[in-house]
């Protein structure tokens, strides 16, 4: 790295003022040392992420940092648990300066007032590559209450969070594959950098979802990972589908857009099952978490995922980006 | 990666196989549920290993998978605790193939076996730059027994298991800086590829030991810590070091090899400190377990580290490779 600071100094003047819980000792230890309340049980998220895969190399600091302790929070709320403590693995290019890492941990000391998490440990190394960043969250749960992938049952309703395609549209901005205003731009490539994870919501879906996921792949991919854990079939009406409002200000094909829409990823908004009893509560909590929650379709016997227009006519799902299993 | 199977398919297939504990679903689920006997704490220790950083590229997976566990081991039983999971985040080349990942994974699975840990989750991206491994540990330990590197104490000895310096000629050997014949090198080279964590004894100090590290960086800076941590300084009598016979048998200058020993690093032994009532019970330990414990100098009250040589006089320690902090 081109610096003043060695890997120690970058730690004790950058990282270890975050690691405010007292089982961190500072990061001037070898291990943090994680406490719960009794009844309740850890759980672990973790995802790498890495410059030009995951984020540019030219993104401020600031929103990569938001990325990736957003992502991993995604991960956690999802499955009704609460996020407690992060680790963070950092492999910096040579020319990483003082200043990139000052913005870096600055965003994070925001994003832990945020969501509430502190930072326990980690490591700092040097890479020839680019940069490279491995973040584990942990959260807690009370026993036997975390929301699995396989609870989804015949009958029930599919609901999403939020709106769905927007963060693959600001990819595509960025890609230079689509072209906006720049008022739209600045819209869709913040929902791509600034993943917002319903860490509000998804704790209060405990008792209410039977299974659930966060949209990282695409909407019909992560779906798909619910049918498959759950041996149940998804029926889906794209008209339902929650998109913003400004895609109808782009210039996209209809195929276009179904594949953004269906397969684009990134979203990291929350697709979960619910028995049809509970549409009244759910409704409830979405008006008073100020969250939109859409139902989309319903789960039935079978298998695989069908997707149906406002004519009940099948769409073809073999599309760009749907990994089949 | 050059890949009949993309990710999903390469963690279905090579990593879940190791994900036996009902915790990790078999990493068919987006997070890990960690459980432990009432009176334990969770420790976790975090490092990311990059390639012709931390290990060359063109090492054999198995032994790269070996290192990548046995570090992490390393500072899990350096403390008292007893490692039980893992989550493994890899990024592998594009070049990477099949052959490749079954080789690492089958070693992953043989270290699972001598450590008695189990895989809970990861992840799985593709990276332009080199391979890199990101390997979180989590261990148990009976709570408040944790050796912390501050409880340090004046008129206490310090031990190191083991032997010291080996690690670090086997580097300088596949440098190409050192020559030896090939019983010299294979056995050097070993000392740095294949780590082996004292996780037998490790747990056995939580009632002798008063502080502990690992060495990764060199003898001098991880004592240092201790020195630091617990506001003491340490007097170290160079010539009771443990060494290698067979370091005798290299041309090594009297300088290169204060150096090696002093601040080589990559051991992965136990440096501790223990009350001076505590050596009996420590010998006898080291019979037991069958693992060598050299009493090597004393803690006394002031700060820094002082090394000194048979006739007492002071070994100048302002060499490369020791981070002054």
């Amino acid at each position: 790295m081109k610096k003043n600071r060695n890997e120690f100094e970058i730690i004790s003047d950058f990282f270890s003022p975050l690691a405010r819980d007292k089982g961190s000792f500072g990061l001037t230890d070898d291990v943090a040392v994680l406490s719960k309340a009794k009844g309740y049980h850890f759980i672990v998220s973790t995802d790498m992420l890495i410059s030009e895969v995951h984020f540019f190399s030219n993104d401020d600091p600031e929103d990569i940092a938001s990325k990736c302790i957003r992502v991993n929070i995604s991960d956690i709320v999802s499955k009704g648990a609460i996020p407690k403590y992060y680790f963070l693995s950092i492999a910096l290019p040579k020319e990483t300066d003082d200043k990139w890492i000052k913005s870096f941990t600055k965003s994070l000391k925001i994003e832990q007032k945020n969501f509430n998490i502190s930072l326990m440990g980690g490591d700092t190394v040097s890479t020839t590559g680019p940069l490279t960043i491995n973040i584990v969250c942990i959260g807690v749960i009370e026993k036997n209450k975390l929301i699995r992938r396989n609870g989804a049952m015949p009958g029930e309703d599919i609901y999403v969070t939020g709106e769905i395609g927007s963060a693959k549209i600001g990819l595509e901005i960025l890609k230079k594959n689509i072209i906006a205003n720049s008022d739209l731009e600045n819209y869709f490539i913040k929902k791509y950098r600034l993943p917002c994870p319903r860490n509000k919501l998804g704790p209060e879906l405990i008792n209410l979802a039977s299974s659930s996921i966060d949209i990282s792949d695409g909407l019909i991919s992560d779906l798909n990972h619910i049918c498959l854990a759950s041996n149940v079939k998804a029926e889906v009406n794209y008209s339902l589908l929650p998109v913003s409002n400004c895609i109808s200000q782009l210039n996209l094909t209809e195929n276009q857009l179904k594949n953004i829409i269906l397969n684009g990823g990134d979203d990291y908004e929350i697709i979960f099952t619910s028995n049809s009893l509970n549409s009244t509560k759910i409704f409830d909590l979405s008006k008073f978490l100020e969250v939109n929650i859409t139902k989309i379709g319903m789960i039935v016997q079978g298998e695989g995922i069908e997707v149906f227009d406002k004519e009940s006519k099948k769409i073809d799902l073999i599309l760009d980006g749907y990994k089949h299993r």
